[in-house]
């Protein structure tokens, strides 16, 4: 007998149904939201979910309203079947792939909307981007109803952003954020990963190192934005393309420190570049995150 | 033995917890989202709350954000002790009154914001007005919890802003729009009446009469939007001090007609201006609502 299928769902009202009756029949409710193309930095995602809660929805949606008009939203890999397996073996008790016309159907102009926490960093660099964001996930906590939703610190404004917009908002949901899951070498899972040649990916180590770099620094005691700043820009500029931000900020606000600040006793560095076309993001929490690679 | 109190709560965690203990205990929760100052309008919003749920909540808040910086916030009329009267008057279940900082505490920063019904007559006329209406609605939404929700129709532009951003987000919601009560005079109830002196409430009976004016003339068979705008405008224009607008729309999109335009079977009717410094609205849909009064 073959292991019974895990269930797929694609309308939003039976989505929901299933996450009530779940709720009804006494389990806690987990929701990983994804755009699919799921590795293993998802599956941790799933399975912590799967620690906190006894039934534990993913959706698989790739949400047109976050990507800019010249991005890559056309291009992005679209893998159901394979992210319908990986879902199963990660304890996911359902999944929900919605068409985007399910999600956006005519004639719908809601849009929910931070605004500090999603001004600086990738908000400045991806206008409309936060807002597409905290959109679809307003819609799908909606549908999930009270539960334990899970994302990863890879988007760590992200996570801010959400935390803060179900915070606002009185929403039932308890945000939690996952440590960044890396490659031995360092490099941060991202499904943006297969766009990457060979040599394009050993040119995307820099970012992990320029992370670690600013990490020792900040272990030794230095505290200056500018010097931290400096450290992990140094290791990018030579093989980024382009480099839309190496900013270093406030770990809660997100406000940028200045070069001439000092950080309190943790800080943000995150970075935000092309490789080729390949546009990549990564972040370290100096004072709370292990070094991204044990010695860059 | 005197009656039991009704229960009046503060704090949006322990309205939170009432609500959801009335469902656990099997019933269904209605809602009824008011600024306070009472009236019948609001009773009848109860009532037919308490007819759709077995738990009726009210809440009272003088909801900052939909004020502009030179409207009425700060006069706008206050009388907790004599709402609480009339919400159990009217069979609510708990009455919930919190302080402005415990709706927007500090640092909050999240809007939900409505696109094209919200932009025209009020929209147009109170700039921010309605990202203000359904931010508030959106957070009472989110602590009531799944609940049907009841709206006065004399803010008709309101109430479809709210059906629309409860349908695009997914929200667990019933909106129920209620028939507008009217004084036998045709004025239409509102808590700002109250600042009407007895000549200003002489003046706003012009409002009614217009309406009915268009209605009568829609009855003949007119279908002339401009025709049907100039009827109602013909009425208000020599009494109110300034006119905000006097315009026929469609009652489901709101787009306004222009005065060449013909009407659908049904066409709403809206007015807003200010009779001395209150600004007072109303509407009717022509080929549905009665006329507001017998005989204008």
């Amino acid at each position: 007998m073959s292991p019974p299928e895990l269930p797929l769902v694609h309308e939003p009202d039976n989505f929901r149904r299933a996450c009530d009756a779940a709720r009804s029949s006494g389990a806690r409710v987990g929701l990983v939201p994804t755009m699919g193309a799921l590795h293993r930095g998802h599956a941790a995602l799933i399975e912590e979910a799967r620690r906190r809660a006894g039934f534990v929805a993913v959706s698989v949606f790739v949400n047109p309203t976050q990507f800019g008009p010249n991005e890559d939203f056309a291009r992005y890999p679209r893998t159901l079947d394979a992210d319908v397996d990986k879902c199963k073996a990660a304890g996911a008790s359902i999944v929900f792939a919605p068409a985007a016309d399910a999600m956006y159907p005519s004639g719908e102009e809601t849009r929910v909307h931070v605004g500090a926490t999603a001004d600086p960093l990738c908000g400045a660099h991806r206008p409309g981007h936060f807002e597409g964001v905290t959109t679809i996930v307003a819609k799908l906590f909606a549908l999930t109803g009270p539960c334990v939703a899970v994302f990863g610190r890879k988007d760590y404004q992200q996570l801010k952003v959400l935390t803060r917009m179900a915070a606002d908002l009185f929403l039932p949901v308890e945000v939690v954020g996952l440590r960044t899951v890396r490659e031995p070498d360092g490099l941060a899972l991202s499904s943006r990963n297969a766009y990457l040649s060979p040599a394009d990916r050993e040119a995307a180590l820099s970012i992990p190192r320029g992370l670690t770099l600013a990490w020792q620094a900040f272990a030794k005691g230095e505290r200056n934005a500018g010097v931290l700043r400096g450290l992990a820009r140094a290791s990018v500029a030579p093989v980024a393309t382009s480099i839309d931000y190496v900013d270093v900020a406030d770990p809660e606000t997100l406000r940028v420190l200045a070069d001439g600040d000092t950080t309190k006793d943790r800080a943000l560095v995150a970075i935000a570049l092309r490789i080729g076309t390949t546009r990549l993001i990564d972040n370290v929490v100096l004072g709370e995150d292990p070094p991204c690679i044990a010695s860059p």
